[in-house]
């Protein structure tokens, strides 16, 4: 894991000053990381049905999709606004400064299937709080929120399901 | 072929009046079709080197990142501008009205590695055919394009490197 972790650049100052992004976009680009990646995510879920991977745009697709393939899931995405054809369910929830909003298609899945929430990165759980609560709202069961990179010292874990976050690399 | 074709929902009126937009989420859902569809994608690659996948944000990761998982490469993202944090090779290209500008890290892949480009669907072309120049000025050996649908009416291909584009499904 410390090699995995070590692909992963430092940017400092993005998206605004004081921050130190942590980019993954060096672990996806090595082949052997990233199928290593993928490998041991869902290792952790090969013996249990999952029936849909959910990813979150636009990262989290990257996760979630070779997630499903691995697992024989199907693929469910949570898009911004507007991005989906079909009917949708929708919620805005709040960030550190305004709100945003996310939709998914209300027939993405059944009541009563079981669910992986996949994303590249948990920071402060706002946005995949908001996404456990819309799968719940639609009846279906939450099997595991996974991440790729989890940043410890915001806490982001503590406003998801106890029990049901994974990460492969901490910082 | 045609099992995975009926899957795909047509939605009228999207995203604008008049365009009967091919929903492809329906198939991605449905976790046998979306494994069917990447193992026949892959399929004409796996005797190939391929280093690096290229995806298109958004729904071309979705494709990307499980082709690259199968076939052993790396994932490279094409992002909307402002997305990627490290310095960039930008594009901008023609639109039916007006313009839109792509970026990819300049430092994606290495001169003379071999490329797939991937994206859910090929329309009228523009967009991946800023994606090929992209990659192929920047020193990359493009081996093809490769969608999960074409629009043929749109003849976006005749935009694209001849002998080098591959869909799996053709409206």
């Amino acid at each position: 894991m410390e090699r995995l972790k070590s692909i992963i650049r430092d940017i400092p100052d993005f998206p605004k000053k004081g921050i130190l992004f942590k980019d993954i976009t060096t672990l996806l680009a090595d082949a052997k990381s990233y199928q290593t990646m993928i490998d041991l995510l869902s290792h952790r879920y090969i013996d249990q049905r999952i029936d849909k991977v959910v990813g979150v745009e636009a990262r989290g697709f990257i996760i979630g999709a070779a997630l499903a393939y691995k697992l024989g899931a199907g693929v469910v995405l949570v898009r911004k606004p507007g991005k989906l054809p079909s009917e949708t369910f929708r919620k805005t929830y709040d960030l550190e400064y305004g709100t945003d909003t996310l939709e998914i298609h209300t027939d993405a899945f059944k009541k009563g299937e079981r669910i992986l929430i996949a994303d590249d990165l948990l920071a402060t759980g706002g946005t995949v709080s908001a996404v456990v609560d819309m799968v719940t709202e639609m009846g279906g069961e939450i099997v595991d929120c996974c991440f790729m990179v989890e940043l410890e010292f915001l806490n982001g874990r503590k406003r998801l399901p106890e029990g049901k976050v994974f990460s492969l690399i901490q910082f």
